[in-house]
């Protein structure tokens, strides 16, 4: 599928937001990439055009059926000036991953990741600079036939937007209140918890809400079938730090396998901080504070990196995290990954893309 | 919230397809219903538009976060030309029991129902005549806002288009084969099972593609928890004849309460025929077979009516139920349900709502 991808340009170009206040995923650039599936073509017209509004049919499939995956990156540009992606061949895996499981058909990664690079060489002056800032990439695959029989679409769209965004959470290495959720489910085995599709965000909605009521920045997800063992939390994985330990939830079919996961237990492992994957439950983690041993909590993931816990509250108990305070291993995991991904910091494992000497046609 | 209903009319009608060959979901009327949400105006702008595509943002959020949830029912022409609709306001209900899980704004029912009765008088001459058609009524809410972030939308549009349409499965009464799924599941309790949201559906799409594969109609979903106990068939409820008895499974929070469902339970109460909603084991339907007590199995829904099973595998095992033949209450329940709608039986229930008087403005 090496296709030529065509350039549509736009006729005047939107005025930048200002760098400070960016937050999250509220501005887009000037173009977005765009790719096309039908039967006949399969994969087929890349371009990169205008962002603008399209139009969807009222009986298209994704309206009634829901097949629409998606992923989370980031481009970031370095002191030098330098443009660099942080491990995109993981997210366009994982694209596919989602795709099978949602009966979408597989898209060439190679290919995807190459538009990527030339979308966001056309909109270097995006991408923001400065601490906690990136250009948040958000490749989309959704279903377009009209159709209301239910079964798999024979139409597609495949959309990248782009979008300056500054820290998820604002002031993100504040530690954040977490309520751990009884009665609502995430996912279970046998579903979709490990893929990114859209219902999966939709279904978490309700306890995210009444969680905020009440005061909690996220939620902790239990599993579905024992409301016993820990699967993650919000839209991030968790990491505790028990007796020195570094300890998560193991993938196990209903959790998302998070990029920025792997890239913590990668450095921990490059550190030699012991660091496990395994089934673990609210009651251990509640145990270990009695004891005194639970030294950190922390989620992870693209959109915020690194995001400790100061507060847990489970079954009517609040347990506090190391006193309200970032932890020592949650602060040097932030430091080292967005060192690595904004280039101030030498990148042992190859994680960083520089994108270079390409050419939008 | 009595607004008035806008009309804005198209300048040249569509030529309706053959009454032969609707298929299912395949065409749309000439007019759709249109209603959108924001913070400030709550839900407003009620108007009869042409059926035609539309705008949306490329961030609008249900791509991404897939808030999206819908209704199914029918409009029937009766003999003497009369329409009328089937239990509407059981579906307006559930549509709202829908927006209140995916945390979407709820809608006036009412006036909802006034809008499709309008809208069905507009679009009368759509309504095809004869066995097993009827027009197929899709009210429908989507997240339109354009924003990346993780929380419920602040903007939605409602729609309702219209599809003249045949019989689901085309020669409906015809018994169909039935995968029993061990390993995908369709919903848990505590998800998002007993909604109709486009997500389950999206999750659905693997396991019934691997089913068609092997030449199986539709898939029979076990409870997530135990993969035990028997959920529902396809997008339908389901029962089993065993020694006289109908069973079916009880609402549990993961099982969809449909209309269909609803009145076949009252249908049988009202024969005086025995009925027990109550949670079945797929053991206990293959002990039943052993026994040569199960008697009768069927699908209930508004899509294909009554859908009888003729075949049964699971866990390697196949049965075949009542020699592939349709079942003496599958047949009575069918011709009862679709006489009560299409006019032809008397309706002792109270269940069909006749559209008369209404004139679109």
């Amino acid at each position: 599928m090496k296709q030529d991808i065509q350039f549509v340009r736009r006729d005047e170009l939107k005025t930048k937001p200002d760098p400070n206040s960016l937050g999250f995923g509220k501005y887009y650039s000037d173009y977005m990439f765009s790719m096309d599936y039908n039967v006949e073509n399969g994969w087929h017209d890349p371009k990169i055009v205008p962002y603008e509004p399209f139009m969807m049919e009222p009986a298209a499939m994704v309206f009634h059926y829901g097949q629409a995956i998606f992923e989370g990156l980031k481009a970031y540009k370095t002191g030098d000036g330098t443009i660099q992606l942080f491990r995109p061949e993981k997210n366009m895996k994982r694209l596919n991953d989602s795709c099978d499981r949602l009966c979408i058909p597989q898209i060439d990664e190679g290919f995807l990741l190459e538009a990527i690079k030339q979308l966001v060489i056309v909109e270097k002056d995006w991408i923001p600079q400065g601490e906690g800032t990136s250009l948040y990439i958000r490749p989309f695959i959704f279903s377009t036939e009209p159709y209301l029989g239910v079964r798999p679409s024979h139409q597609y769209k495949l959309l990248v937007i782009l979008s300056p965004s500054g820290a998820y959470y604002g002031d993100q290495l504040s530690p954040v209140k977490i309520y751990v959720e009884e009665q609502y489910v995430r996912a279970v085995l046998g579903g979709v918890g490990h893929v990114k599709t859209a219902g999966n965000y939709a279904a978490s909605m309700k306890a995210q809400e009444i969680a905020e009521e009440n005061g909690y920045a996220q939620i902790l997800w239990l599993d579905a079938k024992e409301n016993k063992y820990v699967e993650e939390v919000g839209s991030m994985n968790i990491f505790f730090k028990i007796n020195g330990e570094l300890v998560t939830p193991q993938l196990n079919g209903s959790i998302l396998p998070g990029v920025t996961r792997d890239s913590v237990i990668q450095l921990l492992q490059y550190w030699n901080v012991p660091v496990r994957e395994t089934r673990v439950s609210i009651e251990e983690i509640f145990a270990a504070h009695e004891r005194g041993e639970l030294e950190e909590v922390f989620g992870a993931g693209t959109a915020a990196v690194i995001s400790p816990v100061g507060e847990l509250t489970w079954n009517g108990h609040s347990i506090v995290i190391n006193d309200k305070q970032i932890g020592e291993v949650s602060q040097r995991l932030y430091d080292a990954i967005t060192g690595i991904q904004l280039g101030s910091l030498e990148d042992p494992f190859g994680w960083t893309l520089k994108i270079d000497g390409v050419k939008a046609k």
